[in-house]
C-alpha cells in the first residue's frame, strides 16, 4: 500500500525552512507497512494545490496534505483541496466555538481572520489540534483518504500519531520487513561488491553513504511478515562484512556508546574545543545519559584549556592548541581533575579562519584517556565549518566505541 | 524564471535521511532571482524518474535532478533521464580515465561497478565531482537545461556552486527583492491584523510561525531590482511593529547576540544542564565566536553543579536542581569563578523522564548574571525531549539579547 505526501508552503520552496515533516511522515508510515511513493512540494498557490491533489488521487488511496491551514491570506490549502474534489467549504459551528474558547482560555483576543479556520471541507471529519489554532481534516472520498494537517511540526506530529496512524493501522495487504546495517571503514562500491553475490529476487537493497558511514538497507515484501523476515535474515546470514558493521536499524554511534558505558558501569566527560558543545549535545539528545554523563568542559580559549584542564603552557607553546599533545593533555586533565572514568577530547580547526601553513582547516585531533591509558587520533576532514564540526562528532563517537570495545 | 527540482532516492522516501539538498538549491537559486516552483521527491525507480522528468520539462526551462548517480545497482537516474529525453548513454573515455586515476591516487582499487559512472547521456557536458566518484552532467535539450548532480550534500554543494550557478547567473528577466522580518512576542494572526492594512499588489507576503518566532517574508517582483526594492521598503516603512522585531533576513538570535557582545567588548560563558551543550554548540556554529567565548561548563550532575559552579548543597536540597535559585547560582558561579563577563545558565526537565508533581516536563529556568546584576526567567515548553532542548536554546538567546539591550 502506498501513500503520497503533498507539502504546501512558499517558505519550503524558498529554502527558508527545511521540510522535516515529510521525513517524519515517511518514517511513521513505513512502520505501518505503508510506503510513501512520492512527495510533492508545492507553493501556496491554488492551481498547484488543485493539480497535485488530482494527480495524487490518480495514483494513491492515501494522501497526506501538510501546511497552508493557517489563518492568514497566504494559506490556501482548504480551498485548493475542496476544489480538486469538487466539494464546498462549510462553516462548522462547533469548530468556531472551539477556536473562540481556545482564545478565551489563553486570554488572547481572537482576530477576525481566525474565523477562516472554522471552515471545513464538506464530507470531512475535523481533526483536533491541541497545540495550535489550525484544525486538521480527514476527507473520505470514493474509498480514498485525504488528510489535511497543519505545517508546524509540533502541531502536525501529535495529530499524525493520533488520527492518521489510527485510521491506517493494519490497512496494508503486503507486509514489509526492513533492516538497516550501519558500516564504517569501507567505501560504498567496495561494500556492494562484497555483498552483491548474495543479491536475490526476494530482497531489495539500497545503499547510502554519508560522512564516511555507509548504510545498507535490506527490505523484503511478502504476504506475511514472517516470510519477509526470513528473506531478509537469509541475506544477512549469507554476507560476510562483520568487521565493518557498527550497528543496526535505529542504533546510532551515540546510542551504542551509551549502552557500552552503561554495561561497563563507566562515566564519561567531554573536553571540547572546535566542536564547542556539539559532541555533548549529540550525546544528551538521548534520554538516560544522566547515569553515565556528569559533566563536560567546553574549553574554547587557550586560557580555559590551562585553567580548567591543566594543559601545560609549554605544550600549547611548543605544539600549539591543535596538536596530538594538547588533545591528550585535555583528556588526561579531565580524568584527573573531575569525576569521570573516561574523557574524550577534541581540538582542531573548524574554519573558515584559523588555518596555518602546517595546519589546514579540517585538521582534528581526538584524545581519549582513562586512569591507565591515553590514545590519540589525527584526522583530516573536508567541508565547511559545520560539516567539520559534525564529522568530528561522528569520528569522536566511532573512536570512543572502538576504545570501549578495546580495539586500540 | 522558475526551476523544478527532482530529488531521487528511496532513502529520502523511507525517511532514513532528511532532504537538505532541496533547501540548499532553493536558497541558492533565489539569490539568482530564480524561483523553485516545485520539488518532486521520488523513488530510485526508472518509471518515476521518466515521468517526473517529462512533467518537469513541460513546466520549466531549468530542471535540477539530484541523487541516484552512484555506482550501485539501485542508482537509476542516468538511465531514467536519458530515456525521458530519448537520448542514449555513451561511454566517455576521458571520464573512465579520470575515475581510474582518482582510485589510483587514493590507493584504492576500482571495482567493476564504478565503470557505470563513466557513462554519460549523449549531448551532455560532464560536470566534475572533486569530492566523490559520481560525476554530474548538464544536458542541453531544446533551450532547456537539465542538471544531474550527486545526492551527498558535500559533493552536490560545490558542484552546484561551480556549474549550476555559473550557467544560470543573470538569466532571469524579472528581478525579485525579498526581506524577512523576524519577530517574537506576538502570535501569527495578530501580527497579520496589524500589517494587513498595508498589503498591496506590488508585494507578496508570507508568514511563518515556529517555536514562538513569527517571520514575515515580504517580496516584490519587478523588471528592475531598484523598483522591487522600493516596493518592499515602502511596505516596511508603512507598518508599525518595531517592538516585536528582533532581526532581519539572515540574522539569527545567535548572530545578534554575537554582534552585541563584540560591540560591547564582553565575553560570555554558558552553564548548561538540560541542553547538555546545545546552547554552546549553536553559538559556536558561528565563525568568529572565539573573540567573545572562552568557555562553557556542561554541569549535568548535581555534583558538578556544586564542584564546578559553587551551587550550594542547601539550594539543591531546598529548591531542587530545577529551580530559579539553582539557575541564578549557576550563572553567578560561572561569572565569579571563571574569566567571563556574562554567564547564562539553564536548568530544566527535558523529559521524557524526570518530572515530579510540581515540576512537569518542559519546566525550564534561565539565569543570567554579570558582576552586578542577576536575573532569572521561568518558562514552560511543549514538545518532546529534543523540541524542549531546541526551544530552551532559542529562549536563552532571546533572553540574552534583551539583557544585552538592557531590557530587563
Amino acid at each position: 500500500m502506498n501513500a503520497i505526501v503533498i507539502s504546501i508552503g512558499d517558505e519550503i520552496l524558498s529554502g527558508d525552512i527545511l521540510n522535516t515533516n515529510s521525513q517524519f511522515i515517511s518514517k511513521s508510515l513505513k512502520e505501518q507497512n505503508i510506503e510513501v511513493s512520492k512527495i510533492y512540494t508545492i507553493r501556496d498557490n491554488i492551481e498547484d494545490i488543485i493539480n497535485s491533489t488530482k494527480e495524487s488521487l490518480a495514483h494513491s488511496d492515501i494522501i497526506i496534505v501538510t501546511g497552508g491551514l493557517g489563518p492568514t491570506e497566504d494559506d490556501k490549502t482548504r480551498e485548493g483541496v475542496a476544489e480538486a474534489l469538487n466539494y464546498n467549504l462549510v462553516l462548522d459551528d462547533s469548530l468556531l466555538k472551539e477556536i473562540k474558547d481556545k482564545f478565551t482560555k489563553n486570554n488572547y483576543i481572537m482576530s477576525d481572520n481566525n474565523i477562516k479556520q472554522a471552515y471545513r471541507i464538506e464530507n470531512s471529519i475535523v481533526l483536533k489540534n491541541t497545540k495550535g489554532t489550525a484544525p486538521g481534516m480527514l476527507v473520505n472520498y470514493h474509498n480514498k483518504k485525504i488528510f489535511l494537517l497543519p505545517g508546524p511540526p509540533r502541531e502536525l506530529q501529535p495529530m499524525f500519531n493520533k488520527y492518521v496512524l489510527d485510521s491506517l493501522r493494519n490497512k496494508s495487504d503486503q507486509k514489509i520487513f526492513t533492516r538497516t546495517i550501519h558500516t564504517i571503514g569501507i567505501g560504498e562500491s567496495h561494500l556492494e561488491e562484497k555483498i552483491k553475490p548474495f543479491f536475490n529476487n526476494n530482497i531489495q537493497i539500497g545503499m547510502y553513504a554519508n560522512n564516511g558511514i555507509v548504510d545498507i538497507k535490506v527490505s523484503s515484501k511478502a504476504s506475511c511478515l514472517s516470510q519477509a523476515k526470513n528473506n531478509v535474515n537469509a541475506f544477512l546470514n549469507s554476507i560476510d562484512i562483520d568487521k565493518y558493521i557498527w550497528g543496526f536499524d535505529e542504533e546510532t554511534l551515540e546510542s551504542i556508546v551509551l549502552e557500552l558505558l552503561k554495561k561497563n558501569n563507566l562515566t564519561i566527560g567531554f573536553a571540547e574545543s572546535l566542536t564547542g558543545g556539539l559532541i555533548s549535545s549529540n550525546f544528551t539528545r538521548l534520554s538516560g545519559v544522566s547515569e553515565v554523563f556528569p559533566l563536560s568542559l567546553i574549553t574554547y580559549s587557550n586560557a580555559s584549556k590551562i585553567n580548567l584542564l591543566g594543559v601545560k603552557k609549554e605544550t600549547l607553546k611548543e605544539y600549539g592548541a591543535v596538536s596530538k599533545e594538547t588533545a591528550i593533555e585535555m583528556a588526561e586533565g579531565l580524568v584527573k581533575k573531575y569525576e569521570v572514568d573516561i574523557a574524550l577530547s577534541v581540538t582542531g580547526i573548524a574554519g573558515p579562519t584559523g588555518a596555518t601553513k602546517n595546519k589546514p582547516v579540517g585538521l582534528v585531533f581526538i584524545g581519549i584517556a582513562n586512569k591507565k591509558i591515553s590514545i590519540s587520533k589525527k584526522i583530516i576532514l573536508n567541508g565547511d565549518r559545520n560539516n567539520i564540526q559534525n564529522r568530528t562528532s561522528l569520528n569522536a563517537f566511532s573512536t570512543l566505541r572502538n576504545f570501549l570495545l578495546k580495539n586500540y
